[in-house]
């Protein structure tokens, strides 16, 4: 099977929004009057961001979801993507997975694959993601003020248990490690919260590299520093609430590591005013997606992550650099 | 070096055009009221896309170059552009190289680097490339008509000369090595052509894979054939032009195959009327890019290749495939 079926066969669809889709030099979009375009890239990498037992259709999903997780930390709305995928070899069981759980992600959203690039060379899959948004309505990284509260969606800390129960330096009871792979590997991006937080979060990001270094981003753009309740963050860590957790044994300083510096969350970790709690309950609830407010942004630069008892703990938690 | 001071030190400066660049979850572009915007990835890997001794700087203007042919294709005007990079290590002296010949070619097309991702991982170099058009005035692959003149901009075949001589599948004397690699390393994209042929072209795409092998894609669009003069585009292998050619014994299989099926081109394949010739050798001028006339689109599907004397050749030229 040549490129040019292969692209036929697995990733051209008619399209509905765009003005042109793939099959031609360009792609074309129609953004509508008034709305700025959101655009986000990210390469995943076999070894790096995904091991290679994953199944193709949880990998296609995820190659989506961490695009669309940028979109929703800028509360942009889904509309196309291009795909720039190289193979060592054309596997077509390989292919007819990953391209099932690419565009079902990817209907799910509305979002069009529009274009893209296929090529022979180790596994690396580089998606291109275009939002919408109305001009001046993004959440950026850099409105966080002091008083602010801190919130985070969702989940946190599961990926990473996921991870290191893979690399062996723990062990999870069988339903813990089934349940917080599915975390790893097919993340659930926070696209209608986004939305919603839209007017109501002072700033916003994703959660990708591990929750204190993706916040230490929105301190420094908004020159501020944070405490953090580390206790609220490892309450977070889903896994944990299930029965098995209690004969899992693990210890309390991986739990509050896996939460607060896991990595690979694709959760939303935003501000918004004092006032505004009862606003984001509502954008939450609007949005079926739960939030837990995890700390405060202060005037002084850094973070501080306390206790239950409100004491500073020593540990230092960083979030993962690609080339640290 | 860590990978958020990399792009900080070697990707970031400030955007003019677009509302918000490197450092946030995504950049926002803000189209022009009544444009459309043009949207092309490619992926560019070691051993397949370009060879290990590249010069970085060569390299930097190649990826880009490669992306704003595709622009060029469609008419469109360069904007903006996202860089997806996977290096298996930080290596400042070529980030350096590599970033100066792809920022270079930038500012010459106003075409600013908003946002992207780096990784570590086997070398693999994927650009988004963003431009814009006017509704409706895009430059497609689908409509050519019979009794159009196929027209080529530039230069063919010396890209694929240098590959071969690189391959030691054939020698070239010195001063046309120099001049082909060049060629090879880095291509010129015909952006300015691409504007000026709007409305005049009737279908237009880049020359990557080989001359025929893209026409193909034009004829199949348009649901039409061509005849193509060989020898007139084996006139348009710039490096015979040389005084070296005397003495470089090339075989004539080999110079029509270079230029009919070379690839690594990037120039403008397009049709146009033949009461339009006039309106092409002016947007060429304005352009200040050669373009030479080298077949007629005809009703019979398929290409007929033939020589000086009209007879039809035997031989069959196929583009490159990625993995065929």
């Amino acid at each position: 099977m040549g490129e040019f079926d292969l692209i036929a066969k697995y990733f051209t669809r008619p399209v509905k929004r765009a003005a042109l889709g793939v099959g031609d030099d360009c792609a074309l979009l129609a953004p509508a009057p008034g709305m700025q375009l959101a655009v986000s890239s990210d390469m995943l990498i076999e070894g790096r961001h995904f091991l290679s037992t994953v199944d193709p259709a949880r990998l296609g999903h995820k190659a989506l979801a961490v695009n669309l997780s940028d979109l929703a930390a800028c509360g942009a709305k889904p509309l196309a993507f291009t795909l720039a995928l190289s193979m060592p070899s054309v596997d077509e069981a390989w292919l007819a997975g990953f391209s099932r759980g690419l565009l079902g992600l990817a209907d799910e959203h509305g979002c069009e694959l529009v274009g893209g690039d296929t090529t022979r060379g180790p596994l690396n899959i580089c998606i291109t993601v275009f939002g919408e948004v109305p001009a001046g309505a993004a959440l950026l990284r850099s409105g966080a003020r002091t008083g602010d509260d801190i919130w985070v969606s969702g989940t946190l800390g599961d990926a990473r248990l996921a991870l290191e129960a893979f690399r062996g330096t723990l062990s999870l009871p069988a339903t813990m490690f089934k349940f917080a792979r599915l975390r790893m590997e097919q993340p659930t991006p926070r696209v209608a919260l986004g939305l919603a937080l839209r007017g109501i979060a002072t700033a916003a990001i994703d959660v990708s590299d591990g929750l204190i270094g993706d916040l230490t981003h929105i301190l420094l753009a908004s020159r501020v520093g944070a405490r953090l309740d580390a206790d609220a963050a490892m309450d977070m860590i889903a896994a944990r609430r299930m029965p098995a957790n209690a004969e899992s044994g693990l210890a309390l300083e991986t739990l509050r590591a896996c939460a607060l510096a896991g990595g690979d969350d694709y959760e939303l970790a935003f501000t918004a005013r004092a006032t505004a709690r009862d606003a984001v309950e509502q954008a939450a609830h609007a949005s079926h997606t739960a939030v837990t407010r995890i700390g405060t942004i202060e005037s002084a630069l850094g973070v501080r992550v306390v206790d239950a008892h409100g004491t500073v703990l020593p540990q230092r938690f960083t979030g993962f650099d690609h080339f640290g």
